[in-house]
């Protein structure tokens, strides 16, 4: 292609995407403000699981002290929340919006301590609960369950303020890293431990209690989307299940619907449930038989 | 270990690695410019993303407007697609070539308004499919089915242009991000909606017709492979599933072979497919009855 | 939030925060080098794959050539290991220990000409496995799997010599990365090949022989975990699955529990095992009979 024709080729390429992004449909650049930005927010989530975990990564440390680490982590989030409520109209954001950015990022970073009781018993619950667990140490370096409900936590703070898009975007940065799908507004007991992980899906309202324990490949899901009278699905209804205190759900494993799991229920291997069970419960899917064959022959 | 005894180990094992790199089994560097670089992959991925959604991703905005955006992904892709087409005399890359090279990067850029049209319908099902979903703007900015899809959709164009290495490299980026593995080869038709997402697999000969919603650990596969007179296996025939338009398929379903699945079918939980479906059908798998026990005794 | 509010709002984050770290759980700041650093284990273990397939990430090349990589690689290894091995003094560490470190560092590098030799079995197994394979320097560049298996032996050589944390923070980068957990104790023969294998778990006591198969989902996993006289796990039990030569395991299929699959047998898609099987079995789950519905009418 000759230099010419090559500029003239490409002019026309950006003549379309221009023509394209007219109907403004997935379009955010007339105001370069106006929503999070995918990288900051994994960049202060990092942060705010470093204060979480101090020292356990570096990147952040250095010369730089928690007092200053909370700085920057208040700044940060309250730039972002501001974008997500103000997607419009950023550079005007009064006083009063200041304000709601500012508690909602102060809130968060308050929460901190009692984030990381929680986080504390759930280390524990994958120490104890993990034969290949060597230390407390390791599950914090290594496991990608716990990364998952540490984020998840963090986020619930910001969804419960009603915060929109961040909490969401944290819990996708989560997913993105260890496959493991927690919605934002899900209610999570203390001492969750999820091992492996990859496949889980916990949704919007699921509630689970104290010290439960989830295999890779578990859906928390919900059954069916009730609908309006136009048709539309309706949004926010209770539709994912409420899990009780120690409650252990083995891999592959679907619980699907508003139904609730009695405490110290067990639900083995790719058990497909929609109906409550009482508490102490022990639930198997009976395996249909396998078929074998030795060398070609049936038996 | 003394510095002289440690330096001459690290001799002997630098001595034995390049003397097992003379078979020439995975070395790629005698010619440095032969094999396109993954990390040149992801990053004009990530522009082409940001030219279909312009200012969710603004790391590569700031001073740059669209138009210097094309050039240089237009740049970026052709300088690797050079490499993909002529692994080992790059630098005597003739004319001909470097014309096809940039045929290539060309034809992937004005597809792009296109490709946002079928864009469009996918952030638009996914709305509408899915209670969780807030706004359009929040399955842009989070849901990693989105990501996949538009991924898939860029390297489907360099796929049917018959590019080697980069249309993988670009899904396998997807898959590494999203867990979400859909071959370049696979055609989909517009305002696919998968959720969750985690475990997804749609082989390369898969075709997807419009408004198909796909959930979380669902397989469109191969059931056998077809083998030569030599027991090699024959690439390229034909081996994955037809979906109609507006099919559901729910979470864990495995659906395999050359097999057609009608318009307006509902797949649900777990099944396992291996026959075709006329239009309309709705399958479920039988679930085998579960065993509960009650506190230790069963019932 | 006035200014002056702000700062002493935050100060009181600081302090509850310091207060929250004086138990010491989760702290590592005390001493900064005193636990392996997530970012370098990933950093070098990249440069350890670009040793074992030079030239096929560019980043770590340019002016390096392989001795010097080697060299880096080394003095990387050896400073993460130290800090692993000695957890709270590394700057005493004296000199018999740093000669335990280096001598792990090196014993992994030597390893590299063998560790070669195993994935170029891998290698050919993906190409001869997978008919959407078009050339051997495809599965290289883009097959999840095979950077997954690369990365446990990188990572099991480690486990040999008993280094503490980074062997498993080295497989949950591929973990990360790929969708696939494979625990850096399990005892892999050459030729394996994982296909897709998003959901993929392999325990730490599980044996694989060689030209093994293996599809997205599968888990070779524990089924009850033995307990000591305090009701404590008993960690270090052999507890997962051996497998033998040329076993194909299709997707979705969990082997569980310390049994024996002998030669040449194949595993279904979905089959739940829990019993040793002879050489040369073939063995499908039972499906469940789908129930159809054609238009709202079952049939």
């Amino acid at each position: 292609m000759r230099c010419g024709k090559k500029l003239k080729k490409l002019t026309c390429v950006t003549a379309d995407l221009t023509r394209s992004y007219e109907d403004g449909f997935g379009v955010n650049y007339t105001n370069r403000d106006h929503l999070p930005r995918r990288s900051e927010v994994v960049s202060v989530t990092d942060k705010l699981l470093e204060l979480l975990f101090p020292g356990f990564d570096q990147r952040f440390r250095g010369e730089v002290d928690t007092e200053e680490l909370v700085e920057i982590c208040f700044d940060e989030l309250a730039s972002q929340i501001c974008r997500a409520l103000h997607r419009s109209n950023s550079s005007t954001c009064g006083c009063d919006e200041e304000a709601r950015c500012e508690e909602a990022a102060f809130m968060l970073l308050s929460e901190l301590p009692n984030i990381r009781e929680m986080l504390k018993e759930d280390v524990k619950a994958a120490y104890i609960g993990d034969p290949a667990a060597a230390s407390c140490d390791e599950v914090i370096l290594s496991y990608p369950g716990l990364k998952a409900i540490a984020i998840q936590r963090l986020a619930h703070v910001l969804y419960e303020a009603k915060i929109p898009f961040i909490p969401r975007m944290m819990t996708e940065y989560a997913h993105s890293s260890t496959g493991i799908d927690i919605h934002p507004g899900a209610h999570i007991g203390k001492g969750l431990f999820i091992d492996h992980g990859t496949g889980v899906v916990i949704g919007e309202t699921a509630v689970l209690g104290e010290m439960v324990r989830i295999y890779q490949g578990v859906t928390l899901g919900a059954v069916s989307f009730p609908k309006d009278a136009c048709g539309a699905l309706i949004k926010g209804q209770k539709r994912h299940p409420t899990i009780g205190n120690n409650v252990i759900i083995y891999s592959g494993a679907s619980v699907l619907g508003d139904i609730t799991i009695g405490d110290n229920s067990v639900i083995g291997g790719n058990v497909w449930l929609t109906e409550s069970l009482p508490a102490g419960t022990k639930i198997t899917a009976a395996m249909p038989e396998n078929h074998k064959k030795f060398n070609g022959q049936s038996k």
